[in-house]
């Protein structure tokens, strides 16, 4: 099992493929939730396991993300080295782009490591103002 | 029990009818919340059964919904096979189309499949703006 | 035990007094929660008995109520044949008309029936806009 | 352990004095929220034992309250008959004056009477608006 | 073991410096939300432990922080003499200095004393307005 | 509503009857739990409603309870004055007589009274060796 | 969608096959605890759907149960008409055939009906003694 | 409000009289579970207000507690200083002094001091052997 | 990441070597807790990642087990096809063989597959007498 | 702050003396639980914190234990290197040293430390028989 740090990990999980499907309601702006609670990476340090829950929340255009697919992307992060603030915005970035949903929210909860625990939350809605 | 897809099992939901009786206070604006913890349906795709709890929040207009039709209307879906988007949207036209209320919020809260989890939202309100 | 049905019901709640005091600090605009688990009442149509919490929020004017004969009308419910939303915009109608309150809302929180649970929520602030 | 009613309770209770220190950092609005589970009272009515929960959040301005003090002033209830309004209110107003705070909002949690729950929040910014 | 107090404390935690990196996604807002529930110093007067548990969310700008020294930097208030509202204060700070981030919050949730709980709330973002 | 008590209220429940149906499995012990959350009757000393949850736990022999019929025996105290310990005692002794169970136990968790909880437990296994 | 009563429905669950596999550890007692969150039958009086959770706790002996095959023959209750009592007592009757373990207890915990909750437990070791 | 000790305090309890009434099933033994939350008395070292949740567990013989008298005789603790163990072992020596129970447990669940949580329980089965 | 099926996954974990060292207080028996919420390996069947908390309990005699060494051994299932069964009995043989205690016992606590959670536990103390 | 390793500080703790005080019961067997959150030490290899909480319950013979004191000798433990298991036993050691009591357990629950949890407990009755 051979790591993967950085610019090269990008690049795999980029061959990793969503899929998406019509979305069957586009006349209206619903939501949807999704969480998945067993998103597993190696931390690019240490080569350690990371573990999360790893929560999406969006209102569709014209397209859903089909779950079986979704799955097999995240359980692609299984081998690789990369950072909670870097995978976290890469699930993000790899959703905005095959969905082009009117709002998107990608949660990373990560497990404590040294006692420090840490989520990050990337959203199309800014958080500041 | 055979399976129903597609326009075929929306055709049925729309037969299956929901009551209403007068709203005993329309000079007011008030809240009724509702869930249902024994959904039930099939996936389209596999045949085999979800689980959901639907919850339905509104605020009525002229009528108000009768409970004991809309538990039968619910069950109904019990030998179709219909996506969890799909589902939620439908009930929240029926109800719709049947109550034209002042606000209407379903949600589908389905119970994981394949470790994923999914909860499904529709509001007559945009989550967006 | 009698049940009173509708036009009754709503007429003999009205003869049981709620009581009211002088405001302490009516200067400022400060809130009371009260909240009631023990309240029953008999459904309309089965005679069976309907179990709820009914909560009580408000900002006082110039008069609070009294705990006790808050305590005894709700009591009075105990015989009566009257509907979720019936019961709930009663007591909201009732507390209003005794207080005149710069605000005021109440929630009937009710037991499952038939596998379905109902919250009515009566406010002075509407849900809509 | 003679009882002491309304506008005595009040005068006593002025008696009490809150000790105030210089906030360490005046130049940052920041929030201050101390909670005591263990404030008790008299009713003024039966003389039976009240208890709460007091909460209390504050922005500071120039001053600090300090804790000591603070939990001798609320235990120095201990022996009076008062109402669940007037302390909360009585505790706010206490706190206004010694702190001149830019923000304060008191809670009294009352443990159940009579199988009626009451929480009173007293706050120097209005609900209703 | 030599008890260090007011100036002292926050000129040596001035020495124990936070690490930066490069924020992986600038482009975007997003948070970040760190918690360390094993922060433990010393009361200025007694000189006994206190505990909190510390909570940081910010949305970082150019930098984000690097945890390991984010520990050590926590771990040093251990045999410092400080009170609550001065240690959220100057952690908050610190983070401002090094990260300059979008946004910051830091709460101190401390064990209760005296059977008086506080929690102090230091943000970017004012609370009163 | 008339209050009937003591003697009298033991002789109107001894006229609600419980109905027992085969039990399907006798050749083996086995366990049935039951919980009634809404058992109300009112206290033999003042009128006020007292609440309770029912709990019955028996090994079935020749019968098992039909859940309808009990329902409305438990109902049947709606109008009663009668003791906590009174009623749990009753309806323990009106289960053995009909089901003639291998094992049975009947706990009454009833709300508080004057701030004073009360459970009593029934069992037809002694509590003290 | 057709109920199936009494006997019949008994037959037709021995017709869905539960499957075994060889224990990996037969040298050793150890216990294997499995639930299974979506039950569903029909109730044989009403028709209407029942809902449970199946808890199973066994010691395996010769063999341990395939899991894909246990969800179908619980799934294969959809159906059919049974009572809360039978359907548990034949679920463990099914499994101690198959089985043959050195311990067995099978729970069926189900939802409300009529606002009386049941939970009933089979186990090879008696409750009583 | 003065402070009585030791020998003082346990004079005055003893005449703070608890009242029986006779067990209304003395043939069965059968459980009877209280319990108090509203306990407070002072400690007899500092003067300072203590709190205690009081757990009652019996099994009567010929008599039952008296709840009213048995709340008064708890209240009668608020002005005394008493320690911890000692006010829990003069609770349980009174009870079994007045019912001569065929099983008493008596436990005191006090508020945290100094950081250190302490209960203390005092039972008539031993709980060494 | 190549997978390993059944004999090869048992040969592999058995050169990840656990660690002892000497117990601080043989004299005594006590216990020792363990619990690691981050296991994971492979389904042998479907290749797919299946998640535990793995908890130990022992006694120790002579030996006590070093925890860092003991995280790389359960770290060390990652990349295998291990089954629920055999992977909580194959820790409890390697931590039986390494440490020889006086008692022992492993539980496999694993998330959901296929909407069926299964729990394996695995003592020295046999669970049926 | 110098860290003091094994024998070192097992000696020093000898010198935080424990206080004790006369029985007010001993003529009865009763409990004692006594809970301390807020204990903290060292790691004997890394220098790093350990925290836990520390739950004391014994049967009292001749002595009881003062609290303060306990307090100031469990915080003795700040500035020492030590494991897990040595601080347990050595708190076990020197209470049951002190008290001479007819039962007495000590139980040690640490926070994680690499992601593994650890609790020890010793106990004067053994845990295997």
């Amino acid at each position: 099992m051979t790591l993967k740090y950085g610019e090269e990990a990008i690049a795999e999980a980029q061959t990793a493929r969503l899929e998406i499907w019509p979305n069957p309601s586009p006349e209206r702006d619903y939501e949807i939730d999704i969480s998945f609670p067993e998103f597993t990476c190696l931390c690019p340090r240490s080569g350690y396991p990371d573990f999360a829950t790893i929560a999406i929340r969006y209102v569709p255009d014209k397209s859903i993300v089909e779950l079986k697919a979704l799955k097999l992307f995240l359980n692609s992060f299984r081998g690789r080295g990369i950072s909670h603030e870097e995978s976290t915005n890469l699930i993000f970035a790899e959703l905005e782009a095959a969905l082009k949903p009117r709002f998107l929210e990608v949660t990373g909860d990560f497990n404590p490591r040294g006692n420090v625990k840490t989520i990050v939350k990337v959203s199309s809605r800014s958080r500041i103002d």
